[in-house]
């Protein structure tokens, strides 16, 4: 098989390029590694006897459906379970309003595929979600990226952009990946104003909104434009999709996500992941179901608030005691990740050679620009919910010692 | 909320349309209606017992990996396993060569990303599976339609249309979906050389290979285009991509399928599939692998063959019982469908209808078709898999008076 199928058949590489944090990821899967690389959950966070429950429950009970085709749209009882459970957070959804999807990526694909033709814009926060660029990067999307600060994005840099007509905004308002800060609530209200002026939906990630370790829960978008839209006749139509998960309150492993929609984009949607899977597992769908059912999730949550904050806690605290001043960080309210600011000269892939050589690994910064930024990166992306808090620890004191020294190479 | 989404965001279609099926399904699921629509499994073809044992073990020992974000390719030791099932088919596929998705459907969809732009031809044939249609269909692909016979797709009519350059060819050879028909041996040598000939790969979805009830295993087309690798120095490149799938076998619930391709192939195709859901249920490919592992799918598929055998042969007899002698029929080898053919002006659709007053569904012909064929839809698929023998004759008794009648109707 001399002749390869990529020039033989001159396939097409549709920008798909193996994301650095994968490339990582391979390294850091190795013992002995402490990784603050990925954004994995950790495993004392799954609910294993609440599993096997679960499974036990509905192989028992259910297995004709469980294990058969399903529709589309998803599992009713927990499609209806999402929609009463969202409510508590003001988002009033119904069963119509709600698909289940193959995690929240799956989500953004679907999102890519409606939208999005090549060289379609779509406008940004700088920086993103890898994920979301890679899912609109397969259908040829263009950025408008538009910077964050410590309350989220820059809603006095959106307008212009938007003037550009992109097919939407794409925001992660709480504790967002990769730098941890939160959308403020009057920026908020601006940037829902903004989507009906413009024509220009929002679509509205919160996959960590559950995880607020500190403060007060914020609207989401989605409940203040439902707001607007009773409230105001002149306010044309609900411009924002919502999109969850149960990757970081259940388990990732069951790939298990939503949309919430207005019907009419809902239908659509739902044609398209027909085509593309058929449905998500109705197995996986119907154990979630019983897993989260009956105020489980709830509670289940509080504990993993719990748990993660006290990780947040240890990192911030390592941070303040190993690292140098001339660094700084995010104090993230919630979520799983914090975002490390360097020196503007520092490159944060040589702190990395550096740091995996003494065993401990993170994601440098530019992963998450869908625009090239600067001449040097000097950021670093740090997971805080999956090692333990003697670990976290450790790996700040090692990656102490790595920026350190990149800090003497530079300045000698 | 007055203006709908797909108005203000001129939300374009891209073709997607509900398949007529899924429609239908929802009448079927109706209780009291003998389903011959669909494409289910038996639920009695589910081996529960394997799946209680396997969630325990699963959830006992592997839950910190099971329940945690994977890699994209799939879990190892069923990728490994795949790989070692097929070589007893002749296919020497290597874990390298295996990549699991979400169901074949979603092998499909990658397929689609990775070749079809807009306009792209994609040579199928008439009758083939709808999903694939569907799944083409969201990324702009033209059809060419070869028609089959009772030996599958005419070899004898692709040439013509190869110098047209499609992206691939498309084609189900073992008891096709919708028609039942199996390709021959001369004609998969035959197809094979001129995708080599044309360069233009073969897309090989093989659903129900092992679901064959008479006759002798006939080489996959993977098959035969390696040994003219090995064999033929002329022979540029390995030509198949071969698709397989446990839902036929272990149970569609887990949305657990596979392509096998060579290295390059697959590396793209994994990219898309990360943008597109991260990687497929760890939970489901553990507990798929603790269920298929030692032996048990070899002994489980026979179980399968008998229960579909004894279906098939009903339906077969009741058809010759009931039917008036001007329909005819396949007499499918293995699989799930059978396929009926009307004479040239009766209405498929309208027997439908009649049908469905008496309670019993099929699915007309041509939603099977990528081109449309004829003036009038003179074809039925039938499924022999889901409905219990009794449920089979009673069933085709129904759909005989409403084909007696229709036959009336026309003939007065």
């Amino acid at each position: 098989m001399s002749i390869a199928w990529t020039s033989r058949y001159a396939l097409r590489t549709k920008r798909v390029r193996s994301s650095e944090i994968r490339e990582l990821l391979k390294i850091t899967d190795q013992p002995g590694i402490i990784s603050f690389a990925g954004g994995l959950p950790s495993p004392e966070a799954f609910p294993l006897q609440r599993f096997k429950d679960a499974c036990h429950k509905v192989l028992t009970e259910q297995a004709d459906h469980a294990l058969q085709y399903g529709r589309t749209e998803g599992y009713e009882p927990l499609r209806d379970w999402i929609a009463s459970n969202m409510s508590r957070y003001g988002i009033r959804a119904k069963l119509e309003n709600v698909v289940i999807t193959s995690g929240a990526q799956q989500a953004l694909d679907l999102i890519g595929k409606l939208f999005i033709d090549r060289g379609d814009r779509v406008l940004v926060e700088a920086p993103t979600y890898l994920g979301a660029l890679q899912a609109f990067n397969a259908y040829g999307a263009e950025y408008m990226s538009v910077p964050i600060d410590s309350d989220g994005l820059r809603t006095d840099l959106v307008e212009e952009p938007l003037r550009f007509s992109p097919k939407f905004m794409y925001v992660l308002p709480n504790f967002q990946n990769p730098a941890g800060t939160t959308l403020s609530e009057g920026r908020r209200h601006e940037l829902v104003l903004l989507a009906d002026k413009y024509g220009v939906p929002i679509i509205e990630d919160d996959p960590y909104g559950q995880l607020r370790y500190e403060g007060e829960h914020i609207p989401s978008m989605v409940v203040i434009d439902r707001e607007n839209l009773r409230r105001d006749a002149g306010y044309s139509i609900g411009n924002v999709i919502y999109l969850g998960t149960f990757s970081k309150t259940v388990a990732p492993g069951l790939r298990l996500g939503w949309i919430v929609a207005p019907p009419d984009v809902l239908a659509k949607l739902v044609q398209l992941k027909q085509s593309t899977d058929l449905h998500t597992s109705t197995f996986t769908q119907h154990v979630a179901y019983e897993v989260v059912r009956d105020g489980f999730l709830d509670e289940h949550v509080k504990y993993i608030r719990k748990l993660y904050r006290e990780r947040r806690d240890v990192m911030l605290r390592a941070l303040a005691r190993f690292f140098p001043p001339e660094v700084h960080w995010t104090r993230p309210q919630g979520g799983l990740f914090l975002w490390v600011t360097l020196p503007q000269t520092i490159d944060s892939h040589k702190i990395l050679e550096s740091a995996i050589s003494q065993k401990v690994a993170f994601v440098p910064g530019n992963s998450f620009y869908a625009n090239p930024v600067g001449p040097v990166d000097h950021h670093m992306r740090l997971n805080f919910s999956n090692a333990t808090p003697e670990l976290i620890e450790e790996g700040i004191r090692r990656l102490a010692l790595a920026v350190e020294s990149q800090l003497l190479t530079t300045y000698a």
